[in-house]
C-alpha cells in the first residue's frame, strides 16, 4: 500500500522558546484531507559516559511531569550545531567530564507521530573530571551508578526516560564486554 | 540540591486534535522565574506481539519526518482509557491479532523535557489472527519479521522509533529465552 501523505497547507500556530507548533492539512493516500499536528524541536543528544563498571547519571526535575527523574546527561542541539560537538559540550556542562572517545550509537525519534525531534546517542569513554558549568535555568545532581544497578533500575521501570533506556539497553545488548 | 520548580502561571497557547500546548511561568530553585513549554498528550501504548521467533511490525508514514518507518503496533490512549484495553484494541485494529496474554513491561517518557506524554509497553503472546480495522485516516503495512533480523535492524539504527527500540531491547535483555 502507498502510505505517503502530501502537505496541502503548513500553518504555524505557535513559535516559542524551544518548540514550534504547526497545524497542517495533509492529503492522505485515499485522497481525503486530514489535520496533522507537528511539534518542531531542534533535537538533542544523550551521552552514556562510562568508567569501568559505572555510568554517570543526572537527577533532574522534569517540569511537565513535576517529577525528579534519573537520566543520562543530555541536552538540546543549538541551531545548526554538530551533534557530536553538542554531546561533548553537554557532557562537560552537566558533569564536568571530558572524554577521549565519543562513539555514535544512532539517531532515534522519541515521538514520531507528532514530534519532529531526533535524539543522537553517544558512548563516552576515557573520562577526565573537570568542573561543570550549568545553564542559568538548569539544576541537577550528578550520580555515578554501577552498571549492574542500572540494569535492575531499567528492568523494574524505575528509569523511565526513553533516551536513557535506549542508550543503556543498546549498550548492554551490543557493546558491553560483560 | 533541591530541584523543584513551582508553577507560577499555567497558560494554554494551543488546544488541538491530539496535543495541547502550554507556555507556563515557573519559579526555579534559585527563586528566579523561567518560561516552561509543555506539550500535553494523552499518551499511548506499544505492543510487542511475538509468535515463536517472529514479531509483528507495521510500516507507517510519519508525517513530521515525511518518512515511512518501521514500528511496533501502537496507538494513542483515548481519554480515560485503560492502557491494557488500549493495547488489546490497537493490536486488533492495526494487525487483526488477538492475544491470550498481555504482559506489562513498563511506562516510559519519550521526551520529558517538554512533553507530558507516557508510553505503556506490553508483550502480547498466544496470538490468533483475525481481521484488522484501521481508523479512517490511518494507513499501514503489517510485516512479520524474525527476531534475529530485528536485532540487526536495531544495532544498525535502521529502526529509529523510540518505543519500538525500548520494547525490543527490553525483550532481548530481560525476557527472551534465547
Amino acid at each position: 500500500m502507498d502510505l505517503y501523505e502530501k502537505t496541502v497547507n503548513k500553518n504555524y500556530v505557535y513559535k516559542g522558546k524551544i518548540i514550534k507548533v504547526r497545524r497542517d492539512d495533509a492529503m492522505l493516500p485515499n485522497g481525503n484531507t486530514a489535520v496533522r499536528e507537528v511539534v518542531e524541536h531542534t533535537g538533542g543528544v544523550a551521552i552514556l559516559a562510562t568508567d569501568n563498571d559505572c555510568v554517570y547519571m543526572v537527577e533532574q526535575f522534569r517540569y511537565p511531569f513535576e517529577e525528579v527523574i534519573l537520566e543520562l546527561p543530555a541536552g538540546k542541539l543549538n541551531e545548526n550545531e554538530n551533534p557530536k560537538e553538542c554531546a561533548a559540550r553537554e557532557l562537560k556542562e552537566e558533569t564536568g567530564l571530558t572524554c577521549a572517545t565519543l562513539k555514535y550509537i544512532g539517531c532515534f525519534y522519541p515521538s514520531p507521530g507528532y514530534a519532529l525531534e531526533s535524539l543522537h546517542i553517544y558512548v563516552a569513554e576515557g573520562l577526565s573530571k573537570g568542573k561543570s558549568k550549568l545553564d542559568p535555568d538548569e539544576f541537577l545532581n550528578v550520580k555515578k551508578i554501577k552498571l549492574s544497578e542500572i540494569r535492575k533500575l531499567i528492568e523494574t521501570n524505575v528509569i523511565k526516560d526513553a533516551k536513557t533506556v535506549i542508550a543503556l539497553l543498546y549498550y548492554f545488548n551490543y557493546l558491553c564486554k560483560e
